[in-house]
C-alpha cells in the first residue's frame, strides 16, 4: 500500500484486509484513518456511511437484517454529527 | 413501550423493531435515543458498542465477517469519542 490517503476506497481496502487477517496493524490503520478523516472535517455519520458503502461493495449479498441495522445506526449518529460540527466551530473560536 | 429511557435494552428493542418493520417512527426513535444518550454523556464509540452487543443478542450466529467489520468500525470511532469528550469540556467552559 502506498502513502496513506483519506478516501473511501482506502477505507474499503483496510476493512477488507482486517476482515481477512484480523491483525493489529489493520486496526492501527483504522485509527490512523479516523484521525485523518477528522483532519478533513469528516463527521462520524459520514464514517458510518463510508462503512456501509464499503461493506456493500465487499458483500453485495449483505443480509437484509444487517443492511437495516446499519441504517438504524446511521440515524443514531446524525445527532453526534451535529455535535461534532458544533465542536469544530467552538475549537475554531478558541483559535 | 413505556416512557422512553436510555439503556442498551431499549436500543436493542428499537433496533429489533426497525429491522422487522423499517418504519419511519423507529428511525425517529433512533434519533431520540441518540439525543438522550448525548445528554447522558455517552460517546459515539459507546453507541457503536451498544449496537454491536444488540446485534449479537438478536443474531447469535452473526457471520464472522460482519462481526469483524464492526470491530473495525468501533476502532475508527475511538478518535471521534476523544474529540467528543473534548467538545463536552469546551462546552462546559463556555457555560
Amino acid at each position: 500500500m502506498g502513502p496513506f490517503r483519506f478516501n473511501s476506497d482506502n477505507y474499503r481496502k483496510l476493512l477488507e484486509r482486517y476482515i481477512a487477517t484480523e491483525d493489529e496493524s489493520s486496526l492501527y490503520q483504522a485509527e490512523q484513518f479516523s484521525k485523518l478523516s477528522m483532519q478533513n472535517n469528516i463527521s462520524p455519520e459520514e464514517i458510518i456511511n463510508i462503512h456501509i458503502q464499503s461493506l456493500k461493495e465487499l458483500y453485495p449479498d449483505l443480509p437484509k437484517e444487517i443492511d437495516s441495522s446499519l441504517n438504524f445506526l446511521l440515524e443514531t449518529m446524525i445527532s453526534y454529527g451535529l455535535a461534532y460540527q458544533e465542536f469544530q466551530t467552538l475549537r475554531e473560536k478558541q483559535g
